[in-house]
């Protein structure tokens, strides 16, 4: 049931994100949320880092298709490892993602404490390697 | 004090790494750990995965100097995140990684359950990057 619960909230962020609204993750990431992504020169520590990195894309990105694959949920005690490929094609051109969601619930609330996303291999992606 | 506890951990294992010795990591990664580099065309789930990917290594990778640049490590109840950057210089040239640890406490014994390696920016690093 944890599994459906954080990743039916990862893909409801990732569709406002796909319209150019950061404001799914930000609701659902905790005051405590540490951030990596390729394009941060250094971690993010705390929300009001993470706003501060998101607020000045919004409106900017479109994803007009994109796919979750292989999505696995390790659950252990209150902790949640939301691991999977996320694979777009949009105003950013076609990406492959790996991506680490950490979910921690608090209050009977799950929200995420840590967030990793990284490209596989370098940054040029080539449709075929998409399938 | 799991703070200390994972990042010696940690560091034992990646100066076991330096000298060509997989072996730190594979001891202390849990049956179901889940495993991205930017390297793997895919997740690995669970510790055979992650030793046959590490084998064809074994004495392959020389680190001569490197440094875990702002470790911190976030503990929820038996399940502690480390997150660093690292940063090497050694067989592969220079190299600046993201990487976040997830640690799980299971019978008094800390294991790692899911690894994220992957790189700042695209692949190419220069040494000014480094500082």
């Amino acid at each position: 049931m944890e599994n459906d619960t954080v990743l039916a909230m990862e893909r409801a962020a990732l569709d406002r994100w796909g319209k150019g609204d950061p404001g799914g993750y930000l609701e659902i990431s905790a005051p405590d949320v540490t951030y990596f992504d390729p394009f941060v020169s250094r971690r993010l520590d705390g929300i009001d880092a993470l706003k501060a990195w998101y607020e000045p894309i919004r409106g900017k990105i479109r994803i007009d298709s994109d796919e979750i694959v292989d999505p696995r949920v390790q659950v252990a005690g209150d902790t949640a490892i939301l691991t999977m490929v996320f694979v777009s094609h949009g105003s950013e051109g076609a990406k492959r993602w790996n991506c680490t969601e950490v979910y921690r619930r608090l209050d009977g609330e799950w929200k995420i404490i840590h967030t990793h996303w990284s490209f596989h291999g370098d940054n040029t992606v080539v449709d075929q390697d998409l399938g």
